[in-house]
């Protein structure tokens, strides 16, 4: 399973970063491939000061080696060797009509001190952020999710689309990050679901990617926009910086392990702005978009 | 002590907003008062868009009730009550070559559920943030924070600069936040030192606080500067923002004890910029400033 699956994020990193070029029309991805000394590495790809993308990541990982302390306390587990690989994204459009997008498909395996195989497990999701929020965008994005959760249990989509918004919540402002998306983890065999098949899940949901994003992304990519309308997209930007450092588990766990401090933090943005107690008008597009964001909604 | 401290902070923070408003020349502090529910409350005192400072923040905060759950574990305590009272000030100039200055200066008392005062101490700090590294504006500005320590002990100012180091340290980026200054924190009464003693200590410290950074501020404010230096500073903003976000056990408390957002979060700086993999040009300024961040050295 954790060779095929490589291979699968692999080839779907190139499948990714090659339509969003073609997308950008002008910027390229820079890549950078990295080894962790504990075992393993990966392979950044990273995208900046594009006619489309302001910034963006696309990276994968494989990395192996003895599970370390901070998060065997984490999994609740002792002494034991772990296997992880996955593709992380995140871009950040220039323009503030087009959403920022995140998505993440992982796979897990775990050993004890013999080498045996004691667990394994898919993780994933994807999710958006918009900075003016458009029904019909919202409602495209989390019908590609729905299609391609249906194929696999009819459950799956209102299960991980209210994990998304649970895991996607900025505390300490108390509002969602986004219009949220897909977020599951820990999937293991069950007797209704094989290692098979969510290995098949989640590569429905790896597949359906550029279909949610980059129909958006097209579709506003050359909206005109007003200065005003860009400080909102960069404040906006500053709750992004605040999920990710503050809550975000991928990021702090990458950060507290000794990860590739540049692959873990591509997902920043690149200009970001923090004004005092900022309140857009009432009656705003801008102010929509909060109440949007204070409780989360259905979107198909 | 509680009131004879409080009195101090209120002073100061008229005496510091006043002279720094001053120093602008144009914007004006807006004041914002505040209630916590759980009891007590603070007053907020933020500057933005002047000639001088981006944006900054002195606010003054005096809270007090059941101690949270959360700060009975950080304390290693059960049930009890506190009082705690304090001034945080963070200002972020315009000009690269005008350094951040951060100080703090706090008070606490612990109560069992009787209302005897179990516990209380002292604790605080200044420290600077240089974008551009002018050696005698870091020489300037510990020489201050040495004198401040040397009227009362001649070992504080050794042992609270090497303290400032250590905690200002963005671990998972393997370096200083700036050039450091003074901090100390659960000072109490010892044979030694009382607690009017340590009472005077704080407050030579605080009023040493215009002293120390001021001076630089009119000495820098007027530079000029380039495209790329102001480029330089946003990036290096970006580092500041890790350190409080991720590493800052005040910020941190605040946000996950409900404290108000607007207030602790007046430290992050105007404009921020994250560029991937930044490096900048071997034998340039910049890469002298991270050189001195990556080796904390002695100032005087």
């Amino acid at each position: 399973m954790k060779n095929k699956f490589y291979a699968y994020i692999q080839q779907l990193q190139d499948t990714i970063t090659a339509k969003l070029e073609k997308v950008d029309g002008v910027a390229k991805f820079k890549e950078d491939l990295w080894e962790r000394s504990e075992g393993g590495g990966g392979r950044s790809r990273v995208i900046e000061n594009g006619a489309v993308f302001e910034k963006g990541g696309v990276n994968i990982s494989a990395v192996h080696g003895a599970l370390p302390k901070s998060m065997q306390n984490y999994f609740g587990v002792q002494d034991a060797d772990f296997f992880a690989c996955g593709l992380s994204l995140v871009i950040h459009p220039n323009n503030p009509m087009v959403p920022t997008v995140h998505a993440n498909w992982r796979y897990f395996e775990m050993y004890d001190k013999q080498g045996n195989l004691v667990d394994q497990w898919f993780g994933g999701g994807q999710d958006l952020t918009p900075y003016y929020l458009f029904d019909e965008d919202a409602q495209h994005f989390h019908k590609v999710c729905k299609e391609a959760c249906d194929k696999h249990n009819p459950d799956f989509y209102t299960t991980y689309k209210a994990k998304c918004d649970d895991y996607f919540w900025n505390t300490h402002r108390n509002e969602a990050r986004g219009i949220g998306g897909l977020f599951y983890d820990y999937c293991k065999a069950t007797d209704s679901m094989s290692m098979e098949d969510w290995y098949n899940f989640e590569t429905e949901v790896g597949n359906s990617f550029l279909e949610a994003y980059v129909p958006i992304v097209e579709k506003r990519k050359d909206s005109r926009y007003t200065k005003e309308q860009r400080d909102w997209q960069e404040i906006r930007r500053g709750r992004y910086v605040e999920f990710n450092l503050v809550h975000d588990k991928g990021t702090l766990f990458g950060l507290k392990t000794n990860g590739r401090i540049e692959s873990i933090l591509m997902s920043l943005p690149p200009h970001v702005q923090w004004v005092y107690d900022h309140h857009p008008d009432k009656g705003s597009e801008e102010e929509r978009l909060l109440k949007v964001l204070a409780q989360p909604k259905d979107w198909v």
